[in-house]
């Protein structure tokens, strides 16, 4: 039996989704408590590997038991498993062909800044930071190079293992809300940092470090070395991932404007 | 020379805002930041001396020092000393009549309260959770009772040393935004536990029970122990002092909805 998990998780309590040795990955804390309802090992795959620091307002993970639960026993029974930095919103048997990962078309990402003179303490790992003011249209502008198809090397972390740097952001959006902005990105699939490099350009743009049109050098030379430096995980969060409707799962979208 | 502080603090990391000998209170590690810049040791009084896992999105202090530094060093040298959970968002310089505590005239508190039937991982020490559905118009009814003068023994907790448990509350009000609560309370002062306590009662009245009318009955009692239990710290943010504009203070007001 194949089962479908939508799972929330607080990145700061954890070296990132991906097991560890140590067990501090979140699949870990993830797979245990699933063992303990199934009393077998299980493995878990998810739509997206966070990386340390990073949060997810909706991952879309799934495993293959033979263990004989109700579809309710997945949530409650996980969740009674799990620690509280770490929720299963839904279950959902699905067929052998869904595949968390390789079925997924689409992830949505969403990035909270603090732009203030001083850096928030209640959310403290839950936002990034900036202190100096940042010119938000000219960010827009730099932001609209972004979207589209395009060779992403010059935001993609030098130890990413992907076999192509193309993807195609399909949008991408800056909110502002007072002295929070909110950045929102839809893409098939990102590069790992990508978008915390994206961010950090963009901050180069918004400071007048850059102008909006660097943006669209940074893509044109493919360089990393020339790009911004990596901008902070505390404000990464993954809020969608994408399927086909076939696979009849529930909700897979949430927002940031609900925490 | 005394000098006044509006601060910022995530209660989940600490055991409250008072000094413990443990050295786990918000005015350990503040006193400890500010005798890094004063070179001397320091007192720091607060207007309210919050409770275990409670926030503080606007706490002001007081401390005399006879240390002579500029204002803003009270604010970017003590940061530089503080843990990123704690920060401090301006610094004056008062006279000496000015006392955080005794001179203020009222405080605000807003809960936010997630009603779902799963419980939040990303806010799960920054929100309180209930997890069936709540008639939040019967909550509304409720609430009116809590309004204006009254004897709030029943929603005292039994150590609160309070001279008397008579306070006044201003205003009440509870906003909802999706599957989150926010109740807003003014008052003068509050009672130890007074906030959760009646956020308690008024969770029994959500979910049907008790009847409106039972915090009329409660506040008529005065007798703890018929009160519905204390809820959860973890929603509970301190969020404004008043002041008589004398002291001419910087802004000492701070909402939730910018979390």
């Amino acid at each position: 039996m194949r089962v479908a998990l939508g799972i929330e998780y607080d990145g700061a309590s954890f070296c990132g989704w991906q097991s560890q040795p140590s067990l501090c990955g979140v699949q870990d804390v993830l797979e245990q408590a699933i063992k303990a309802i199934a009393l077998l090992d299980v493995r878990v795959h998810a739509a997206g590997r966070t990386d340390t620091g990073v949060h997810a307002l909706m991952q879309v993970v799934h495993f293959d038991t033979e263990a004989n639960r109700p579809e309710r026993a997945w949530v409650r029974g996980v969740n009674a498993n799990l620690p509280n930095t770490v929720r299963v919103i839904w279950s959902k048997f699905v067929v052998n062909d869904f595949h968390a990962r390789f079925s997924a078309t689409g992830r949505d990402y969403e990035y909270l800044l603090v732009n203030a003179a001083v850096a928030p303490a209640i959310l403290s790992n839950k936002a990034g930071w900036y202190h100096l003011p940042l010119d938000v249209s000219a960010m827009q502008e730099g932001l609209q190079y972004l979207r589209g198809e395009h060779d992403f090397s010059a935001f993609q972390a030098s130890e990413c293992q992907a076999k192509t740097a193309i993807k195609t952001i399909r949008d991408a959006n800056i909110e502002v809300c007072g002295n929070k902005l909110v950045f929102k990105f839809a893409a098939n699939a990102f590069l790992q940092h990508q978008v915390r490099n994206m961010i950090g350009a963009l901050i180069y743009v918004g400071n007048g470090k850059q102008k909006p049109s660097s943006i669209k050098t940074l893509l044109a030379n493919k360089d990393r070395t020339q790009s911004p430096p990596t901008f902070s995980p505390n404000g990464l969060y993954l809020t969608q991932v994408h399927y086909d409707e076939k696979w009849m799962l529930p909700n897979c979208q949430r927002q940031l404007d609900m925490i």
